[in-house]
């Protein structure tokens, strides 16, 4: 893409402004019983299982690995030695639009085994969000919105609408959001960041 | 981990703020130059590779994904039809510390190689900072650090100095700059959101 | 699992000698015109695709990384920087039993978004092998199956039935076989060893 | 690759028979010692790890997969929920050479850890090899090799040396071999097919 020429980044100062006004926002709007509940599931499940699908399913991995960090016993659906899932378990479905549909179809099988299932969107009324027991509301812009939130009107330049794209907006916020959830844990159980280092890879 | 009671969850706000204001001082501290040597760097390349070990790798997927739905050919350090670098191309590495030893080692290969080299960091000090092309320094706690840019100085509460653990700020900083760069990237390049969902994988 | 004491690996020789006579009896049930018109159909794709669940999903990313040292443009299905499949695309799936859900959810989109489909399985009359332009079939066991093709009556010890387990055989098979496809191609386009080493990742 | 002509698929069936007759050579030069010794290695241990690079490493993980259904707690190095290793578990390194860069370092670190060290190798006489408390030989090309255990040498075709390419029979060998090891892993714990199908992913 040689031809494209570099004159400023002002872009990107920008949309780093903009994210984090999103993010500021979606703080006040946080349904803390939903919260609560998670944080009660998580707790209570035997093992912890997370799925998503595309970015979505690499802030699931972002999240496990730290789970994993705080002495959880926590699989990625997908990955090679997963093993199946108990009703003991809880499993979390991290879903912009709660509409992915691989995800929608395993959240629909969870179910049927009978584990509490938490899905993490942007969008209560959706496939993932009903059949959740805690559907855990960020509301931001997902994949498939034209704009939501509405805070991207107040961005400056009239003339462009979709800083950033797709479902960045619900992807970052969800990632904030976990590591969060992560730092309410730490509190909990009272875990160290030496005890964290201690689980973290020492083959990497 | 049923032992552990839930009363509240004012500590996964209180992070989010903290990781909020975090982000709005790094934005304030980014070397404009270096940003914009990475947009050239990235236009230039004949193809994008990028790598990165744990948390850090995922942020470096995040970004793969995106750059490829903008019509860039990008590939992921050891997945599976990742082809050889060759010197025309341009390799993109994230390390928090710019020490993880196998990031480190792939990226003495590159030099070897004689491909660019931009190494997003916190540390421009680092062993990958020094043999980068470009260190994209982002000052923000990497998981070796006790406390970085003093932002959790500021903690409202004297007594809890490790929120959020490890290299958690970096990685969120990371992918929030990166993001930034698609946007910038978006703008330059012209493309619209629907050719980006055009490339968005049908069969997930 | 300290509890069990190692006497001998007499088991260990005797499921080799069942695997390779299991493979030398699937040699000679393949049918021939299913291959070439397997062969010409990755040969006129623009870029191949692969895709499959558990072991078998293992088995398409070792053939698409042998694809990808041969010259073709390759994807697996849920790699990061995957995208959207084409028409003029060929989309190749493994499953032993052709039913794997998952699996049979994507080929249908593939059917829908009129690009071939191959599968390679052990059942025609699957719905994976009835969707597909072309059902490579490998007479071997699967993973639902108690018993397939008769290779195991002829194991010699009457009470041991379940050597190897799951889908195993139709596992090795597949591999063994998408190898030998792998080796007609390089006859086909008359790359060296060189010419594949060269593309062989470089920063491992 | 459209202007190649295929007009028969004999080379797929030559490189078949190829592949089972060194399967068959291999197995009478197996060290029946080294498979003991593994064996009691993989019983003894706390937790196993396995890894391995490219298509060595797609090996390890379809041997990882089946030790979870027969109730190990295994894990694959680099997966995201993969936790340190302590000294009481055992790690199983799979490389054809034994001098693939990468896992030779991460072997160094897991005997600086005190773990015991399997790799699964075509050279004894290698990196891994020699670091290693077992070396399982499995006598077969790797991916540098012009041409191992001379089974090449009854190649029909006298002009024609490389079929099949790099390291297939090292990968391939090495994974009939871990299959067998788990035939024979399940005759001694008992395990039945039904108790391994129950640990099997019920969410892919």
């Amino acid at each position: 893409m040689k031809e494209f020429q570099v004159n400023d980044c002002e872009d990107v100062l920008l949309s780093m402004r903009l994210i984090v006004d999103q993010l500021n926002d979606v703080i006040g709007k946080l349904d803390q019983e939903a919260i609560k509940g998670m944080l009660k599931k998580i707790l209570e499940g035997e093992r912890v299982f997370v799925m998503g699908a595309g970015r979505s399913g690499l802030v699931a991995k972002a999240f496990a690995m730290r789970l994993m960090h705080l002495g959880f016993t926590v699989y990625v659906v997908g990955e090679t030695t997963t093993p199946a899932v108990r009703e003991e378990d809880v499993v979390i479905a991290i879903s912009g639009s709660g509409e992915t549909r691989s995800i929608a179809d395993l959240g629909k099988i969870v179910k049927d085994i009978g584990s509490p299932l938490i899905t993490v969107t942007s969008k209560k009324e959706s496939t993932l969000g009903r059949i959740s027991d805690i559907a855990m509301v960020l509301p931001s812009k997902a994949k498939n919105d034209l704009d939501a939130g509405g805070y991207l009107e107040r961005n400056m330049r009239g003339d462009y609408k979709n800083l950033p794209p797709l479902g960045t907006a619900f992807e970052i916020t969800s990632l904030v959001f976990l590591d969060s959830v992560i730092a309410q844990l730490i509190m909990l159980t009272g875990a160290s960041e030496a005890e964290l280092k201690s689980r973290h890879t020492n083959i990497e």
